[in-house]
């Protein structure tokens, strides 16, 4: 088996707080489980939209911060050790002959499962693409939506475009290690943290950095690599030198390849039952925002719910010969030994 | 309308913790509650069988006590100020010829409102009563199954009956209020906290409490009130002055009146829909422990589902004629005013 090759029992696509807490409702049942999100981190939209704003709905916690609670759900299913692959898209789902599931991913893994998880919330979290003909040639080799590894700015001649929090924090974290860095947006007001925004300014002042107000208009390079952009500005083209490009133009959510796998879809969400919350496919299973069923909440504490059905159904698919006896944990010393607290 | 008579939106009987927690979800909806308890305390089980045990599947909480969970959930909807009413059964439900129902309870209170959300978990909590004849005729008056008032027992010729932890703390606890207190027990070994046998054990060598092995066998009295009480012992049988009487034979869970209100039943568990969690009846909605539905688990976490999909439902019901758009805690300035923190 090839080193990007997993075998488990469950796969998880999606690691908010819905993907993780079924996390710890198939590990009270024994099932293992690869959490795979295209975040860079756990916690979904928690954890990405509003880390720091309060959330006050769900039960037990008067408030709670989209970080806090994505906190407290790992330290929750720290004891049946998940696997995590973060960064990550799925992109195919196929069916193996013996009647698991082969999940692909946009890093080149394979993952090999009985049970597929889909709480993947509002979709794939994906980058606006800026409007500019033939970019998709340059993605990914000297056109970024993210910063994976600084390493890759390292002494190139960096665009920034974009006037949120992710253009000013990238043009302050990337200026120290960059050749030459230019920062373009469309008009002179930026929506940042006005401290990014006054730090942005004086590396101007200084000279460390450029800024141009414009559009982007066009692109030039070859196989993949770039060497000058092109902006629209009130005084005519501006051209630049430029081996990297950073566009920030905001996240989009896209129910991406999972619209792909055959599941019954009703208003681009997947259907499922409310028993067991199973997909139109034999051991699919979608939790969270990204089902819909009749009386449907776009609730963190339903998916909670929804994951703790799931897992039951999830078992009988994975030991199907074997008895499962409902157990509480307040109760059973067995699912406590499972927690490693008794 | 009389002092004992409430009117309110929703009336939710049993206030364990998914009692509680359909008021915060019926309160971001604006909708009023008052909940009934049999229980002396909110907290239901959570309060009553395991206040001090750890509960580890409550999402978001690696672990917490069934009363850190009550209280955490008495914070979280103090903003809505629902009326409490506890030690009380709720023992008829009728539907008025305007539409909405009346509830009374054994404490002699009215109850009117539109919406009845029975969150009654595994039904109401009943003192087992002992094997003898014509107990009842005593119960209430000279003999209590609980302590609702430490008053009555002041002065008086106390026996306690049984050997768990409610009968030896009682003993320890009124022993310094009464005139002569006799515990009595079938065996002389104790289930109790072994520091709480110990103190009973020293009021025994101080001559301050008396303890007998034996088993209840008849009650002498009139007009309810309790003279004398016989017991067998293995020396025959024994008889000891009594004017208070506190058996302590266990708790056992009746669905109590809520099976005699014509709705659907299934196992003595009430049938509902998994859209709105409504009963047979409308109006009547069943969240909690005591629904069934298929793939039904009796955890906590599914009861919040519940109470979440049943809110949307009762408000319908009460402002049928208001749009009511779905709204988030974390982005909705108005529901963040209801909870008081914008």
């Amino acid at each position: 088996m090839s080193q990007n090759t997993f075998e488990t029992d469950v796969v998880i696509i999606g690691g908010g707080p819905v993907g993780l807490f079924a996390v710890f409702e198939l590990g009270l049942l024994d099932l293992k489980c690869h959490v795979i999100d295209i975040l860079d981190r756990p916690g979904g939209q928690c954890a990405e939209l509003y880390p720091e704003k309060p959330i006050y709905d769900i039960p037990g916690f008067p408030v709670i911060t989209g970080q806090g609670l994505t906190d407290n759900l790992m330290a929750q299913i720290a004891p049946f050790g998940p696997q995590f692959h973060f960064s990550r898209m799925v992109t195919k789902l196929d069916k193996l002959p013996d009647g698991r599931f082969q999940l692909t991913t946009d890093a080149d893994e394979t993952f090999i499962c009985k049970v597929v998880v889909i709480a993947a919330g509002g979709g794939s979290f994906q980058a606006k693409r800026p409007p500019v003909e033939g970019i998709d040639a340059y993605e990914g080799k000297s056109v970024f939506y993210a910063v994976r590894r600084m390493d890759d700015f390292r002494d190139q001649d960096v665009v920034i475009v974009g006037g949120g929090d992710s253009a000013l924090d990238w043009t302050l974290n990337l200026q120290p290690i960059v050749r030459t860095l230019t920062l373009v947006h469309r008009r002179r007001a930026f929506r940042g943290a006005p401290d990014s925004v006054n730090k942005m300014e004086d590396l101007v002042s200084e000279g460390k950095i450029s800024l141009l107000i414009g559009q982007i208009a066009r692109v030039e390079g070859e196989n993949g690599q770039l060497s000058r952009v092109h902006f629209a500005t009130e005084a005519g083209d501006v051209s630049l030198p430029a081996t990297r490009m950073l566009p920030f133009f905001g996240l989009t959510m896209k129910l991406g390849p999972v619209g792909d796998w055959g599941l019954e879809l009703n208003d681009n969400l997947i259907a499922v039952d409310t028993e067991k919350f199973a997909t139109s496919v034999p051991g699919v299973f979608a939790i969270g925002d990204i089902n819909t069923y009749p009386g449907k909440l776009k609730l963190i504490l339903s998916g909670f719910h929804e994951a703790a059905l799931m897992a039951q159904a999830a078992k009988k698919i994975v030991s199907p010969d074997e008895r499962v006896v409902f157990q509480y944990t307040t109760s059973s010393t067995k699912l406590q030994k499972k927690l490693g607290v008794a």
